[in-house]
């Protein structure tokens, strides 16, 4: 079964590291770009590496972001030497930027190199960009616009978001990697990351949105679950986001984004009030435990997702 | 009183530690590039930071080279990532090399580039490269050329070598910063560095050679120190290269190399008895203790020299 997830950070990361353990190799995640940001020279990709760490089970868990056993020695040095210190790359991190930047000078497409790098760090799935022109997230504050990185990490998400837009998204294109494992794909999934600042800026790339649309035409199921549970984030300020851009915060306001793309929507059980009102934009529902507190839940949310997507509706 | 020391890694980074703790800011060290690589898209020079770190009081005395107290974290990512092991790079010294490599990137000369690292490290000398443009150290061996470092670091100086060229030094031009230094020297003094890949590099620069000349003709005293002591290079392969190019590897082999160029020459005591064949050659001799062991004798041997070069001849 050909799997293809879109996804931005820790939920995204979890998500494929389900579905990594049940499909492997027939796991391509698409991963949201907008975050992506250069500091002191080198390519960092946030929401790639999140993803590609825990495939790759280097994450740090506890954390919740960045290479397990991290050590800071290169950016104490570069503080010493006056670099602006509010983004610390790790050490193990820094590799990382250091391997890609090399590429990416060298005149390696972001994709290319996002493979390459799969394959070095022994990852079965494939990691796509979900563009390889670069697109940036910024939002509207009461300060003006700002970087992603700049509200989401030097300000810790404090300002009040009043609107969001991906600079340079339309001159992005969709690639010829992404399409295909759209076109190939037997379920579609959206992972329960930030619908505003995560799932927003893939399908805002020129031809995902289109190809996902033939997906659904071909009846290809599509499932979104839900990040948002108990109407609170679990993660990062997708909450407060969705409420100062005048939406709902609920399983019930993420399912109404995303209607009019997805056939099937999945709740955690504390939303199950919520599941008829689901139903009523048309879509079929699976309610059950969305926490993914370690590897096995994460397994077993794939695996009831999966099977909740390719089993006939009785409905 | 003004001083220009045209200086390659180690012996170098002694003699500018001694002199630097005479006259301070009014040194100025000429270094040179032609070891300069590029590393996992790094900028990467190492007779510049050798001389840097020691002047920053960074240096590790002990291994002879990069940064007290390094850990090699971000290497051994990289390696796990495949990428080539011959020339390891500490965390504290890839933060230098990330730090220049983004100003260059941005557009700085390296001079200026330099320059804004030396204020960084809180350095109070001033370190120029000898020239902006790229200039490449290569050896002939019987594997045909090598690349310096390939020779150096990777082939750990086993190949004997048969030929030396600076690629790219015809189209390298000495810098203002550089010319103004020599013009203003009060005294010019030549490192115990290895003459073929050290020194002769910076002599080879188009404009350094002819700034010497004029400073000269102008009575600037020029003196140079011999890294060849017993017929031995202190480090490095000067004496093995001096014999397989056809030199004489010895005190006087050097002096009679520098001997167009320079008015005074300083011998160790080993080497007391070619002090009157130096003379013969029309120079001025010092014979001292030469071998800088530690912070007093380097500047017990940078003031022995200042006071010989600036004392008048009695000759």
């Amino acid at each position: 079964m050909r799997v293809v997830l879109l996804a931005g950070g820790v939920g995204g990361a979890k998500m494929a590291e389900g579905l990594s353990a049940i499909v492997g190799r027939d796991l391509t995640v698409i991963v949201n770009t907008g975050d992506d940001l250069e500091l002191h020279g080198l390519a960092v990709w946030p929401d790639h590496d999140t993803v590609a760490y825990t495939l790759a089970g280097l994450d740090d868990e506890v954390r919740g972001w960045g290479v397990r056993g991290e050590s800071w020695t290169v950016m104490d040095r570069l503080e010493a030497l006056g670099e602006p210190e509010w983004f610390r790359l790790g050490d193990r991190d820094l590799a990382t930027h250091l391997w890609r930047t090399d590429r990416l000078r060298a005149g390696g497409r972001p994709t290319e190199v996002a493979l390459e790098l799969g394959a070095a760090m022994g990852i079965e799935s494939r990691i796509l960009p979900m563009a390889d022109e670069p697109v940036r997230t910024e939002v509207l504050t009461d300060e003006g616009w700002l970087e992603f990185q700049e509200y989401f990490v030097h300000r810790h998400q404090e300002p009040t978001v009043r609107e969001v837009r991906f600079r340079g998204v339309e001159s992005a294109d969709s690639t010829p990697e992404v399409v295909a494992a759209i076109a190939h794909a037997n379920v579609l999934v959206i992972a329960p990351s930030n619908p505003l600042v995560s799932i927003d800026p893939i399908l805002a790339v020129p031809g995902i949105r289109s190809s996902l649309d033939e997906a659904r035409a071909r009846d290809t199921p599509m499932v979104a679950v839900s990040g948002i549970i108990g109407g609170k984030a679990l993660k990062g300020p997708a909450d407060r986001m969705l409420a100062s851009l005048g939406e709902e915060a609920s399983a019930l306001g993420v399912a109404r984004r995303y209607a009019s793309l997805i056939s099937h929507f999945v709740l955690d059980r504390v939303d199950a009030s919520s599941e008829g009102a689901v139903r009523e934009l048309g879509l079929e529902t699976l309610v059950t435990d969305t926490i993914m507190t370690d590897d096995a839940a994460r397994t077993r949310l794939a695996n009831e997702i999966l099977g909740f997507v390719t089993t006939p509706s009785v409905g």
